[in-house]
């Protein structure tokens, strides 16, 4: 998906959600974890729910790959029933890889070719040829974290260097030599708060994707307020917030609810800030 | 497995090899290419042809993501055979992994428990609570990118802060507070020559997996001379010099034959070195 179409989904359904489909199969309701296919239902049900409150689905893939081969056809399939049904959402696998040159190539054909993704989250520290085959795929995006969510974040993403110049900063200026802002995103983690006015600073047009809001406490509206630019630039993205809204029967339900909270509070902001 | 059978297997064999089973469709010898099994046929005969040369085996898991399913159900497999068939052999998924706590517990479950291999590598960009959900369980390994062999290590790793320290000694220095040399160890290209002395001091008695040998064009002998402690502290990959050998049907006698090559090399370097 291009940039221009990823923007014209969020201008219609004023929202820039993306729902973190962490599906953990220790917390499916209770009747669904007889079903073989439990957590393609619990997917597919969740989907259905928040698609028109959100633009973009993120799977982590830890949770896929800690079921095995079980877990692995669970992702195909998930990701089949987007394409198939909700053609216009935007899909990151939320992976964090990262290896070699001749090694990110198979997972860029992996994720890109034979998983059909729109974006991959990649770690940068092995620098230029880790992240590169990711690249020129046509409306395929790269997502490299720059500026975590989490509290380790301050052990090595914020080491300055002789200039003052903070190691996530460099990633952000260095990567830019790479990838343009058409192809190349950024994680920034929501609980960094007016850490976005120092991104913004480095990467005035870059589109970031940004967790950490909800169980990780993170204030949306400070997200916007020192991160949105004109045509938006932000993926926001809650996980467990919405897809464990409720553990009854009606967690798709409560799901779409959750989904539709958050989407009415982008809008507003998207009213406030996006200009 | 512990570091004490580590360094007894090693003293055995006279050899601190590690073969990488970077095992990639698209290279199997003709006469496997029809079989369902192909990849872990070719693994097993690789294994078989090699076991006696070698002390590890690490599977590089981007080679069995690239094929979805039936990838992942080729590398359980793969580490099935080993397990019942080389007991002795460490195992480390090469996965390159890390990500928020809670996610990260799941991807140590996932390769400890489910896959049950003996070490995973891990990024450490995201810091501590991405790494220490994976430390504490017994006989297991945490492997530390710190200086990759690739030519991207220099576009971060070797900044330096304001007092000098490059990241890769920040990472070093920083993760030895989570976790001791018993279940951490690091990744070091063997591209870096000379930098195995910087990591000696400040990684004085860990293990060390270097990846680069071969292919890549690290040199052994400068690595064992730099980075060689009495215990060897040293596991030297090599997968394409190996397990592409040959391309015909004499390919795991040639794997086996370069890997005795590599391991009558490491015996003289053992004498030389290791005291």
């Amino acid at each position: 998906m291009t940039r221009k179409e990823l923007v014209k989904n969020i201008r219609a359904k004023q929202s820039f959600l993306c729902v973190g489909l962490d599906t953990d199969i220790k917390k499916l309701p209770e009747h669904l974890r007889h079903r073989d296919d439990a957590i393609t239902e619990f997917n597919r049900q969740i989907i259905d729910a928040t698609a028109p409150y959100c633009v973009a689905y993120k799977p982590n893939l830890a949770f896929y790959e800690s079921l095995g081969v079980k877990g692995w056809q669970a992702l195909e399939d998930t990701l089949r029933y987007i394409r198939e049904h909700h053609p216009d959402q935007f899909i990151i696998a939320d992976a964090k890889r990262g290896d070699i040159g001749n090694t990110s190539k198979l997972y860029a054909r992996s994720f890109f070719e034979h998983l059909d993704v729109d974006a991959i989250t990649v770690a940068p520290y092995m620098g230029e040829d880790s992240v590169t085959p990711f690249l020129g795929y046509e409306g395929k995006w790269v997502i490299l974290l720059a500026l975590t969510s989490n509290k380790g974040s301050h052990d090595f993403q914020l080491i300055e260097d002789r200039d003052g110049r903070r190691l996530f900063e460099q990633v952000i200026l260095t990567s830019q030599r790479w990838a343009g802002p058409e192809e190349m995103m950024y994680v920034v983690g929501a609980t960094q708060g007016r850490a976005f006015e120092d991104i913004r600073r480095v990467a005035p047009e870059s589109f970031l994707l940004v967790p950490g809001v909800g169980a990780q406490g993170g204030s949306l509206e400070e997200v916007c307020r020192y991160g949105m630019i004109a045509d938006c630039g932000l993926l926001v993205n809650s996980s467990r917030g919405i897809i464990y809204a409720s553990s009854g029967e009606d967690y798709a339900e409560a799901a779409g609810r959750e989904a539709r909270k958050l989407a009415e509070e982008m809008a507003s902001h998207l009213a406030t800030y996006s200009r």
